[in-house]
């Protein structure tokens, strides 16, 4: 199966891989920016069974597909939560993450999601950041990566890194604004009654951990 | 079934309202917030099958109970999205919210949702507010509710309602506050990295419409 098509033939696909214990905000915050884009951009949910998964906060979503059947995808994305920590230790689930990382042109984590893309090896050599609350735990997955204490959110090439969760959303506007441009970015945003925090490197809450 | 359960004596009740085209955000914005919360509230999913519900971005979520098994709540939750416009004529759904509305003691709506809970009736009266860009048609639902255009959110004895999709996060908050204390809601905007804005009446996006 090749869902892949390009955005001038239509509709990109963007994969959001979910896991047991997946932070609602990481997940939801980002897919609706896209889903302002929905004549542009189609969502797939992945997950290792294919069938769902259950929120930490409790609420349980449907798959679209399991790792055995993953399209080739436009943009990936990797959220963070409680089950984070348990994924890090799946091999499984590294392994189809660091594969699809590979193949996908735009890659990006919400929160902890950073530790699981460093966990695969394939943030080495690049910056990145993650939550401020579990920092120390989630940089410790590679120290090959150049981890950035103070960023709301930081891009290097086709990886996008975002802070703890809520900074997932003004990176999904960074995202939007990478590929169709600021204007759409903006515009979405004021559809969504969302104050933009456009500014990569102000962080307050780098400030508020020190 | 009564799992209706005091904060004193064990875990607050949620019930989020869903239907088919809900907004994303409008619906785990607020949830992520309780979700921080989850030794104190427990969340509930309520739909007209009580099986799913397919928001307007595509993503799936299970129900957990249908209109014929709603627990009693504590706190209730109505969410906007493109499916609103058909809910606010379908009379089985709206019997269900002012049922519902009535027997809470707290009753939240976010973005389009308080034009559901408008025709409903049980806003008559009160003060409220709704989604900048849809602003003319969710009013016009009910002429007895004292509209307020320019509000991020609008509270009004048990009732809160919000301005468009992302307002309902920092309204959340403010129920947090109302009910738990002001210190917990910080403590968790800390946590989720989330600049909360905390002035009911400071609403750029009233004056981005003007």
């Amino acid at each position: 199966m090749n869902l892949k098509k390009s955005p001038e033939e239509g509709k990109m696909l963007l994969g959001m891989v979910l896991f047991n214990g997946f932070q609602l905000l990481d997940v939801f915050g980002p897919l609706d920016v896209f889903g302002f884009l929905s004549d542009r951009v189609e969502i797939v949910l992945i997950g290792e069974n294919g069938i769902e998964a259950k929120s930490s906060a409790g609420p349980v979503v449907k798959l679209n597909c399991s790792f055995s059947k993953i399209p080739d995808l436009d943009i990936l994305m990797i959220p963070g939560g409680a089950g984070s920590r348990r994924e890090v230790s799946n091999i499984t689930f590294l392994k189809m993450v660091r594969s699809a990382a590979e193949a996908t042109p735009h890659v990006a984590s919400i929160c902890t999601g950073a530790a699981i893309l460093a966990k695969t090896g394939i943030l080495d050599g690049k910056r990145a950041t993650t939550n401020k609350r579990a920092y120390q735990w989630a940089t410790s997955q590679s120290n090959q990566v150049h981890w950035i204490f103070e960023a709301r959110w930081v891009e290097d090439g086709k990886f996008f890194t975002s802070s703890g969760v809520s900074a997932g959303i003004d990176m999904a506007y960074a995202l939007v604004s990478k590929i169709f441009g600021n204007d759409l970015a903006v515009s979405i945003a004021l559809r969504a009654e969302y104050i933009w925090k456009n500014e990569p490197n102000i962080d307050p809450f780098a400030k508020e951990m020190i």
